[in-house]
This record gives C-alpha cells, structure tokens and sequence, in this order.
C-alpha cells in the first residue's frame, strides 16, 4: 500500500516558490467560500512519527485565516473524559459550519497503538474501526467534508532522519525515546495502518496517502488536495440545494394538485395518513390508581429510587432518561416525582428549547452529546434528540433524507451510550386525544397554568394523527434491547407517575445487580 | 443572627392556597419579563441540613416555566475540575441573560465544610469570604440579580425532623450519617454560617434568613422574595436603561458642538487626546537582528522551550499566553514560532473573533473562562480579554463605567489563574505608524496576504492615538507582579520573534525552578 509514497518525491525550492502565490490566494479564497457553507471541513492527518504531521497543519495555519480553523491533539484521556464514551471528547470539538478542524491521529490514534502493542486483538481493532467508519459516515451525511492524509515515510528514511535530527543538540529534542521505541515496531506499525487505512477509506471520508520524505513536496500535495476537496465539496452543495429547492417546488405544487382533488372528494370521510392501528391503540389507557394507593406507592418507590441513586453514584454508573410525550402529557409532574427522590448533586434536568446558534452550527446530535454526564450522574432530557423524528419530521423542519437516517444515528447514539454502561430509560408519555382537550380547558382556566398553553399547542392537535404516525415509527426503529422505550398510559397522572418511577427503578435495578 | 428565625413560623393550607394562585400568576409574568431583560438572575440556596432547600427549588421549577431555569449542586470537584481555578465550574453554570440559575450552596460549600471541620483557619476563611463577595459584585456589575437564601432550623427542630423521618422507612433514606454528624457540630456550624453571612452580605448581593421549619411558610417566603426582587431589578434595569439613552444624546451633542467649535480652530494644530508620551514611546524601535543570528537563536530558544514544555506536562503545570499588538504587528507569526516548539496534544491557539450568541449572553469573561484548560496544557490567545479595554474602550462597544471596571476584573481573573499555579505571559506587539504603513502597503501587493488587510484596519489606524492611549493605560494598570506585560519592539520581526521566544522561556524556567 505504501510502495508509492516511498518513491523519494521532492519540490525544489524555487518550483515551490512558482507555485505557492497561486496555492495561497486560492485556498484564501475557497476558505473564504466555505465560511458562508452550511457545512464544515474535517481534516484528520494520520502517520508515522516525524513525518511532517506539525509542520504541514502549521504551515496550513499560516497559509489559511487561522480564525475559522482549530486544531485538535489528543493525548491519553482524562478521568472526566475516561468516563464519558470514547467519542465524547472528538463530538465536543467538532468544528462549526463554516469552519474547519485539524486533527492528529484523534480518533484513530487509540486503536492503532492497541493493536500495535498488541492489547487488542484484530477483531476488536476491526470492530473499532466500524465504529470510526460508521462516525464519520454520519458526519459526511450531515453535509461535512471529511479529508484523510496519511504522511508516510520508509523505515530508512525515518531512521536517518531521526539521527539527522538527533546529530544537532538544537534539534535533538526533536526525537524521543518513544519515537525510537515506535520506530522497532516500524513493520507491525505500518501494517495496522494499512489494515485501518482499508477499512476506513470510504467514498465520504477516503484516506490519501502523502510521501512524507520532502516538507515542500508534502505541504504542496496536502494543500492542494485541500483546496480542490474544498472547491469540489462547495460546487456539490450549491447543486443539493437547488435540487432540494426544485424537489420542494414540485411536491408543493402536487400538494396543492392533490388538495384541489380532494376538495372535490370532500364529502367523503378524509383518509387518515395510517390504518389508525398503531402501537398507541393497544395501550389501555383505563388505568388508574386511587389517591391512598398512590401515596403509598409514591413513597415506596421514591425511597428504592433513593437508595439505588446511592448504590450507582458509588459504583460510577450513569443514567439518561428520556421523556417524550403529547402536550400535557405529564411530563414535567413525572420528573420531578423522579427528582425528588435523587441526590441534587447527582441529577440534571435538560429541557429541550430551541437551538443556540452554536448549537444549530453543528450536526443535530452535537447539542445533546455536550450534555453526556461524567460517571455516577442521572441526567433527564425534557424533550431530546427524538425531535428530528416528531415534530422535525411532522412540521417539516427536517427533510425527509434528514429523519429517516435519524433512526440510525440515533440507535447508534444510545448503543455508544449503553456500551458505555450507562442505563438508559424512555418514555413516551400518552393520552388520548379527549384528555388532552380537558387539560388545555382547564389549563385555560388557570391563570397560572394558562402560560402552558400556547398556540402551537392547538396547531400540535390538529396533526394529531401525523404524530401518532411519527411516534408508532419511532418506537418501531428505536425501542432496542439496550435501550428500549416505555409508552406510559397517562390518562391518570396518578397511575403514569408511579410507572415512570417504577420503571426507572427496575432499569436500574437491573443494571447494578 | 438566626433567632428570628427560630420563631416557629407556619402557614396554613388554606392561607397557603389562598396566597398561592396570585403568587404563582406573578412569578410567571415576571419570569417572562426577565426572558426579554438584558441580565440573569442568580439564586443561591444555603442553610442546615434538611431545612428544605431542594423542596423548596422542587417547588420553584414547579410553580415556574422550568425551559428557562438550571438548578445545580456541586459535590467534590472532579479531577479536571481540580485542574483548574475553583471558580472555574461556577463561571461555566452561570446561567445567560434572561434565564434563572438556582445554586445549591455552590462556591459557598467548601470553605464552610473546611472551616467547620477545622481544615481551614478563620484568616483563610475570611479571605475565601472575600474572594467570594468579589465574586458576586463582579457579577452584580454586569447586571445580574443576586439572591442568596439561607434556610434555618434550630437544633432541637433539626434532630425532631431527623427523627421522625427515621421512624418511617419510607422516609429513612432522607437521613444519612452525614446528617447526624453535622448536627453535632450544629453550634459550629451555624457560627460559620453567621460569619459567612455576614462578610458577603452587600447590597448587590444580600442573604435573606429564611425559617425553613414549615415547607409552606418557607415556600411562600423565597418565591414572594424572588417575584419582588425581580420586580424590582427590572424596573432599575429599564430606569437604567433610559438613563444611559439619555446621557448618550447629551454626549453628541456635546461632542457636535465641540467639533463645530473645533472646525473653526482648523487652522491650528489638532490637540493629541494625550501628551504624546506614553511607556510605548519609550521603546527602542530601531532594535533588529540578523538573519544568521535570528536562525541560530531560534534554533536555541525552541530546543529550549521544548525541554521546557515536557517539564511542564510532567509537573502539570499549565501556561496561558495572551497576543495583543498593532493590526500587522506579527502576533500570528510570533505564535507559530511557540507552538512549533510545543507537544501538539498539549496546547491549543484560541483566536478571538466576534463572541456566539451563547457568549454574548454572559458576562465578557465567561467566554475566557470556558477555555481554561486542564493542567499541563498551553493556551495561547491570539487577542484575549483586553479587548474589553483597547477596541471596546475606543469603538464606545463598551461604556466608560464598564471598561473601567474591567481593569480590576482583569487582575482578579489573572490573579485566580495564576495563583492555581498558572504561568501567564502576555505580550504587546508594537510597531510604529510606518512601519503598520509598509506593511499594509506590502499587503496590499501580494495576493495571498489582501485578505488579511481590511477595511477596518485603516479605520483603527486612524484612531492610532486613542489605541495608544488605551494600550498605556492598560499597561498600567494590569501589568502585575503575577501576570506582567512585555512590550515587544516588533519593527523588525526577527528581534520581535525571539524576543517573545525567550521571554516564554524564561516566565517558564522561574516557574518550573
């Protein structure tokens, strides 16, 4: 695989000069380009020790507007880092739209070195490297650019080059023992490079292997690449738009096509989007629970949530839950029953509202990575990642493309949370359609619970069977072995609150016996 | 202090819900009031054990809209919170304009528990005291409205309350050994708690005493507190806000006339906004250095830093350098020079542009403070917090009582990170109006280096003597025996480059000997 970066490529001084003026003013101009883009460049550079990793990222820094480019390195992770997912401390630094993001070996770099010191095995090293393939799919889905650069060099010329460097104390430092180390196991290194670099070369995110040898040669060869990558990536997404932007024209006017049709039909019953069938309708939502039961209940269960929240914080295991559900469905009465009974240091409540800026500048699941708790935390999220299936998908905030490889994604999310051994609990929080009439009459009659009530709440209603859709779909491709979701008959406040706690206190039961 | 507050205040039911309705209307107005207000409201809970203070925020996130509320509660700080300065965590929950933070005794915890337990001396006690009411006032200065509420109980009501809950096993669990062990020292710690209260009790920041013997009383006492402070800090936001529209029309006025005056004056000189004689106009600019000996220098001081840098990783020590200088004046190349010599997992470059709209909504610092790294780690700004007192201060961004306030808010802000052990460096690069001149004109002639010359560099230029002005002051009042300036003579920037090199150098050495 690396025969042809070993060939002794070099750029003369002066053919350097000749063509860096252009190289410059371009990639300028495509950085610029790429500010107003919806979406960001991901360059992650891999590579043997001292083949021009540092020099060529800060010579890419001088060349470029270094304000719209970080660059991230990564060493052995910190215990808060230890105890969040492995892709935890890479999500958080993942660069805005509009900008770009250096990376060292970051997600590679763990694997690689396990396997070539030999504390993983080849099948783990594989299914490690699915992950990463699998990573950086979802981010080139999301619209980003992903570019690989290998910089490789033969043993020889690492070898002489380290002596090189060791011969002049100036540059002794340069070369460390580890460098010496890493350098014996040179053939087994490069052959768990070449089985990543195949693994994870993929059309969205493929590797290119760079000759290493000359400095000039290399940063002309990687900055060129840039600028073209650049270019091509912006021209594909001025094309996605006016596509989508057509698509959009032509289902609008078939929308307006098909409601002509249908007013002539109008006498007719309207056709419901679905059978009416759907998990929903299974759900008994006759059940009920008597106040003097219920009170003992509560205080049963809150006292065993209480000393399990202990029994996790001491052992170090988190747990996310999820609660979803109609407008006044209950969900904030059912998390405070939660609340009351855990450690006030130990828990967070994370109602979702609409994106920050910063937030929206990132792929949709960035926002809720940030909020990954460190070990031995319960966090709740009041509304969560489940939007961009509901009422991103329902009001069209999110096109179809968007929602559907949502579930995957989203999977995929709560699989690196739960292998990670967090507990995960969700609820869908359910009434029928004449409950939710009697809490909005008397959510109007209230004065303090009139704020609850909102516009978009009455608007919410009249999709109702579109949400009923979107939630049986939901549960449907969501509710996995790992992380399986409760639907809660809330019809009683009295019977849904002490199945939540109940619920939450098995899943956790479970999870610490 | 807290016999008033062992008075055995209660509140009926039915007074409770008679008072509760017209309460719970109001908070919520307020509370919609302060989403649109340019400040946040921060609420600090403290007091005894089980004298209610998580029931009573339980009911607040209950009675309010809780989208726009974060409650935190702190136990030990993690490893990488014990990296960084102790108010690091606080600064980073701070809750943005418009919303409400609720604290669990937060930055009050500690050295309460230390001083109880007799790990501190009253002198340090006091002092933590200190740097807490600067804290808070800092805080206050930038607009937020700061409630603090200690919730007491007499002794005997405590150890009644442990009891009874004790005798219940569904309300066992709320009594732990911690619990009875803090009651022993109650004497202890209720004549900490007073001198706590005592030295951070200010006008901007007051402590209320709250009897927390009955859930209904205590209840209904924080929330009205809460409603009519925040009443009331509105309607001073808004005077002050009038205020300031007022005194700012006076100001051009004034200055119309005063440039009408001065247009009749034309013919003499135009008066310099000072006397032309700053620390700036004391530097040698003519100072330079040849190539041979810059090569050979640079050679040294990066091999030197580089020994140095691995020093310091091993010793955890971290360094925060801070690049301020003229448009052009080479801090771009000054800190690429640093970061060749430096390990690429342990520094990052933060290029300060315009603040996100997350950043904009907290106080100035708040935006620095998130980059605080862990330790061993290099930071280096490329522009930084003085920006508050050089741009802000000339371009009127920030008003005259803010930017002058910023001086003192800078050196607590040095001063909390060095005295955690940080290094700091912070270098002004100077170069004189002709040389900015060349170098603009130098800029404009080669393609790849227009970008870096805008419009807005001319206009700064213009404003040469009010920057001047801005920088002197700046020097003088935030060069401090902690965290000094060096004042860089960069017309030639090869002297420029290894100067700022070896000054890294040496700020490292004295602080690894």
């Amino acid at each position: 695989m690396f025969e042809t970066a070993e060939l002794g490529r070099s750029v003369s001084k002066s053919a350097f000069n000749e063509q860096v003026t252009d190289l410059r003013t371009e990639l300028l101009e495509v950085q610029q380009e790429l500010r107003k883009a919806d979406f960001p460049a991901i360059i992650l550079f891999g590579g043997v020790d001292a083949a021009g990793k540092s020099e060529t990222i800060n010579l890419l820094n001088e060349w470029m507007d270094p304000r719209w480019i970080t660059t991230c390195a990564y060493g052995p992770p910190s215990e808060e880092e230890a105890e969040r997912p492995d892709f935890w401390r890479y999500w958080r630094d993942l660069p805005p739209k509009g900008q770009i993001g250096f990376f060292m070996s970051a997600w590679y770099s763990r694997s690689v070195l396990e396997r070539v010191h030999g504390v993983i095995e080849e099948t783990q090293f594989d299914k490690n490297m699915e992950r990463i393939a699998a990573f950086e799919q979802e981010l080139a889905a999301d619209g980003a650019l992903i570019l690989k650069f290998w910089l490789h060099m033969s043993y020889k010329a690492q070898k002489k080059r380290f002596k090189e460097f060791e011969s002049d104390p100036l540059t002794a430092w340069r070369v460390t023992k580890t460098d010496w180390d890493n350098l014996d196991k040179y053939e087994n290194f490069v052959a768990t490079a070449e089985r990543a670099i195949t693994r994870t070369s993929t059309g969205d995110a493929p590797w290119q292997i760079v000759e290493g040898l000359d400095d000039r040669y290399c940063g002309l060869t990687v900055a060129t690449a840039i600028r073209d990558a650049l270019k091509k990536h912006l021209a594909e997404a001025e094309l996605r738009k006016q596509l989508a932007a057509q698509m959009q024209a032509q289902e609008k006017k078939a929308a307006a096509a098909k409601k002509a049709n249908g007013a002539e039909q109008a006498e007719g019953a309207v056709a419901k989007p679905h059978s009416g069938l759907t998990i929903l309708s299974r759900l008994d939502m006759k059940q009920s629970m008597g106040k003097k039961d219920y009170n003992a209940k509560l205080a049963e269960y809150q006292a065993k949530l209480h000393k399990l929240d202990r029994k996790a914080i001491e052992r170090n295991v988190s747990a996310i839950g999820v609660f979803e559900g109609w407008d006044a469905g209950g969900k904030g009465g059912a998390i405070r029953r939660l609340t009351a009974a855990l450690d006030a240091r130990g828990y967070r409540v994370i109602p979702i509202a609409a994106p920050t800026d910063e937030e929206r500048a990132h792929h949709y699941l960035w926002r809720f990575w940030r909020h990954v708790s460190r070990a031995g935390r319960v966090t709740l999220f009041d509304r969560s990642w489940y939007g961009r299936v509901l009422v991103e998908r329902v009001e069209d905030f999110a096109a179809e493309a968007e929602w559907r490889r949502a579930y995957a994604e989203i999977n995929d999310f709560e699989e690196q949370l739960t292998s990670h051994g967090i507990v995960m609990f969700k609820f869908w929080l359910h009434i029928t359609p004449e409950e939710q009439l009697a809490r909005f009459k008397a959510r109007e009659e209230i004065p303090y619970k009139r704020w609850k009530l909102t516009d978009e709440d009455w608007r919410n209603r009249e999709k109702w069977e579109l949400y009923e859709e979107a939630v049986s779909d939901m549960v449907e491709r969501t509710s996995t072995a790992y992380a399986p979701w409760t639907l809660v008959e809330g019809n009683d406040k009295r019977f849904a609150r002490v199945k939540v706690l109940q619920t939450v206190c098995e899943r956790l039961e479970a999870a610490l016996s």
